[in-house]
């Protein structure tokens, strides 16, 4: 059975020491979060996952959800206790506004807690997770009567909430779907049609689901231009808040799938089931884009969380099990062999996860702070920056993490040989939960377009020029100091990188799109490269800084200065690799008739 | 329903134009195998494959093994039906000497049945893999006695054969193992113990199953120099060759696992079973490196068989599925919209699964030529010179091919998007049936480790010369050519990159072998690049010279060399990275101590 310790030391470190979160006391609720505070908070937390949840993560796995005959659908055993307990300790309003019940806490403090959840039990903090989308969309695009009604049941976590994009003939072109509403003449409309892959669809969690549907409403132009957000409550909510009747939507079926299966997907049939407006018509996507981007850095985290406890539980075997001699002689010579930790190939998988996983958390805090930075600054330009920043860092979090969080749980798999084959080990259950964040929430071959077509040429060049610049100022500003230079020297190099691929688009991309199609995924991992790395340099000169403060962290930081060496010695090399994919430009992509593949 | 189709064309390709087979005519067995023996061969065995055992890979998966409660085990509906099919269809012994019943075919031809049936049905094709690894091992080590009794009924595929080495507490490490094998004084043994991982040890497709087994003989030497191969049959064999009683093993318990459902993975129990010696007193392992050696190839070849199937649906599904328009305008304007495969990102994945495919096949061929040639040939020369590449390539066929192989299902699963989730496609279960190539038959860092740490140094490095050796000369014979300059000059840089990364371990891996180890994953990867590099070469020159002789496949050809210039372009300049990593040592890997992991 695995296990899981929250990695809560490291998170204050990368707040304290690298983000120095005490520099935005000024932004509403970072002052009521104080180093205390957020100690509190975080413990708290990880006691929540490490003994609540965790325990339900392999069990939920095996169980799976059900769907009845009558469509309900129950979740695996323990999953409703966990969760009123996740709802009664106000975890789902961390970072929601006061006014609808929440903390008004720092949205970075809530992105930890989603690490935590995510890595203890990762089909369980979907429930949740779709849940805070949700809250997020109406808070931006609900109606004051809307908000009112939803919001303060869906802070408090008696309701839970969902997104309906996906039909079966459309996923990512959302131009083609063909749900349709029908005004019903009082302000509501009659939603009909099918939804597909529909996380957390129906589930016995919660009192109601709150589900968030795109439509065309009829008459509407086609394609993306077309398509309207609504609000279709399971059951209805009588003016005094109660629940009234059953609306019309059920669920069809549940999918049989490679992992998450304690997370119902669900295929919803709509059948003329009233729904609510949410933002102006047409205007639909735009309104689940709010939800999109949040739900984005959420998926990334996932890829995070899942490496996190992958490598934990490799790391714990790789001490425990014996096999085996070092190559320098026995480390363990009152042993039948030496633990593999001795073996430099197990170590150097450990070490590609390790160095992964420390940088990856600082990018995402870096990315949550850049998000509450953004929506609660008073400063025009600090807001610009940060949002720009938020950005240009959401598609490479949400695909960087998440190809390389799997990428992990399969290395750490692999650590424990054949036992990690085997269910009862649950690292193949890692595996098998990671794959699916490179797929949902828009596929990562399309997280790369939107940051090479979308993203890139924005304002200008804005954001890019922006993220170039500080990462450049930071290794000027760093590349005298010795202790520094074995961080900037490979950071250095891999911005040069960054910078001649960015070059190369501009020059060979515009006449030519296929050029940007064809090296979009390179590029989206060599600006993770450069954000992985340029974390590293942060994370370096913040731990100098504590060593030569003498404060009995000595050996941790010694720790981060060898992983951080690690990371600058492996595994930045690749961005020369990814530099030359991208300039070799579309050619032979495009060459072969499609009839030959 | 995913669906399979055997590249017999590409394999008409490489055997005939690219290998040139018909230079081994002079061969054992090979005169047999003419172009048109070969062809119906081909023909008969995709049939089998494409008709027999790839519909029952999907329900073969979702219905797994029982076990029940008397300890037999029945495998998935229709497994018994095809496996009767297989035995009668002579394939077992496609490869085994006429004396026992077998064809005399090369091992080449089998094989290329291996990739077809591995593509088909994985689990199924373990059953019978096993069973002709365990006949190679008992031609080579077994006494008259024993081959007489056993290889008639198993080349016939009446009886099928296991491995059993791994116990709970060593797989890697054979010199742990803890079952001991007493003299009974008749010749035979008494064994006792627990083997683990026994892939196909107890099932309901054959008569008998013999088990070869590593045990140790009570007061044998410690360590690997004490253990002993036995055979020990399920039902002891009379003397008339009829079946007697059953024998003391049994199956314990199978496992729940991550794939491969449809083949039994058992824990086996020996009970005092009766066994007998196979080859020399406490000279097992040596016995069992005859059937390992066998089986790496194999597992090599599974690895590529699961990227090959799963590139077949992914490009079907890529040219079905209709979701966006093509950058350069619509490429199917009256549909709704064009079809995934005008996406450079889409394809860019394809591309990098086919170019694997193309070249791991022929590399596979190669390999199994040597093979061919180092048991069958009469110059001693010739002999020495296959065996050696044999050698050389069997770590790196294992190693490379199934890590690439499994990164190649993870990639065309992501072409389906959210489908690619869904049991039903059948996607994700070549995923999971992917993965286990890369642990089982010796992890993939084992590979690697016997790569450097024992085929390089080998007769003073003679395997590994003659090999860099052999892809000099061929850019050097063909880098003038205006044709070919696209494939020899990548392949000249890669292979600048492996001999200067030998050059580094000769200069810092005798004084400090964690070098060695620490960058083994990396050279393997680097010769396997180097490898399927020279094979792309080779297939360039030969589908040059097809298109000069205007023979009528002038489009497959063109594709053969867009495809390999592509693998040029792309997937080559991860030399450079990984020679890179290689010169980084051992330090920051090894600097860390265990306890902060």
């Amino acid at each position: 059975m695995p296990s899981y310790k929250a990695p809560v030391e490291d998170v204050k470190f990368i707040l304290q020491d690298v983000l120095g979160i005490d520099r935005f006391n000024n932004l509403a609720g970072f002052a009521e979060a104080s180093p205390d505070v957020i100690d509190a908070i975080l413990q708290e937390g990880a006691k929540f996952c490490e003994e609540v949840i965790a325990p339900l993560n392999l069990p939920g796995d095996q169980e799976g959800c059900t769907r009845h005959p009558d469509g309900s659908v129950t979740t695996p055993k323990g999953f409703r206790e966990a969760y009123r307990a996740y709802a009664a300790g106000g975890w789902m309003g961390l970072a929601a506004p006061a006014e609808y019940g929440g903390q008004d806490l720092p949205h970075t403090i809530n992105t930890v807690m989603q690490e935590f959840i995510s890595s203890a039990n990762l089909a369980f903090g979907m429930y949740p997770g779709l849940t805070q989308g949700a809250i997020a969309a109406l808070l931006v695009h609900g109606s004051p009567d809307q908000k009112r009604t939803f919001l303060p049941k869906m802070v408090e976590g008696a309701w839970t909430g969902t997104m309906n994009l996906t039909e079966p003939h459309c996923g990512t072109d959302l131009g083609l779907l063909k749900t349709k509403a029908v005004p019903n003449g009082d302000g509501s409309y009659a939603i009909t049609g099918t939804k597909i892959f529909i996380s957390a669809g129906e589930h016995d969690l919660s009192e109601n689901i709150v589900h968030l549907v795109l439509a065309r409403i009829e008459g509407a132009p086609a394609g993306t231009k077309g398509i309207s957000l609504f609000v279709v409550p399971k059951f209805l909510v009588n003016g005094d808040g109660s629940l009234g009747p059953r609306n019309g939507v059920s669920c069809g079926s549940i999918e049989h799938k490679m992992g998450i299966h304690a997370n119902a997907t669900c295929v919803m049939n709509y059948d003329g089931a009233k729904g609510w407006l949410v933002g102006q018509e047409n205007r639909g996507l735009n309104a689940m884009f709010v939800m999109m981007n949040e739900a984005r850095l959420a998926v990334g985290v996932q890829g995070l969380a899942q490496s996190e406890v992958a490598y934990q539980n490799a790391a714990s075997y790789a001490k425990e099990r014996l096999q085996g001699r070092a190559l320098t002689g026995a480390a363990a010579p009152d042993k039948p062999a030496d633990p593999i930790i001795v073996h430099p190939d197990v170590r150097r998988n450990l070490m590609l996860v390790r160095a992964f996983n420390e940088a990856a958390r600082a990018l995402v805090l870096w990315a949550a702070l850049s998000s509450d930075v953004a929506h609660r600054s008073e400063d025009p330009a600090e807001r610009q920056a940060a949002d720009d920043r938020l950005g240009l860092l959401t598609p490479v979090v949400k695909g960087v993490l998440t190809d390389l969080g799997f990428e992990n749980a399969v290395r750490a798999q692999q650590v424990l040989g054949g036992h990690g084959y085997i269910a009862e080990w649950g690292m193949e259950q890692f595996v098998r939960d990671a794959r699916i964040a490179m797929i949902y929430e828009g596929a990562n071959g399309i997280q790369a377009m939107d940051l090479v077509g979308r993203k890139l040429p924005k304002d200008g060049g804005r954001a890019l020029m922006a993220f170039m610049g500080e990462v450049e100022a930071f290794c000027r500003e760093n590349g005298a100091e010795d202790g520094m230079k074995p961080f900037v020297e490979p950071l250095a190099k891999g911005l040069e990188q960054l910078q001649g691929a960015t070059m190369w688009f501009m020059q060979n991309a515009m006449a030519k799109p296929d050029n940007a199609g064809a090296g979009a995924t390179e590029y989206m991992h060599l600006m993770g490269l450069v954000a992985l790395g340029y974390m590293w340099g942060k994370m370096a000169k913040a731990a100098l800084a504590r060593k030569a403060a003498g404060d009995g962290a000595a050996a941790r930081m010694d720790a981060k200065l060898v992983t951080g060496r690690f990371f600058m010695e492996r595994m930045m090399p690749e961005a020369g690799a990814l530099a030359r994919r991208i300039r070799a430009g579309s050619d032979a992509i495009m060459a072969l008739p499609a009839e030959m593949f």
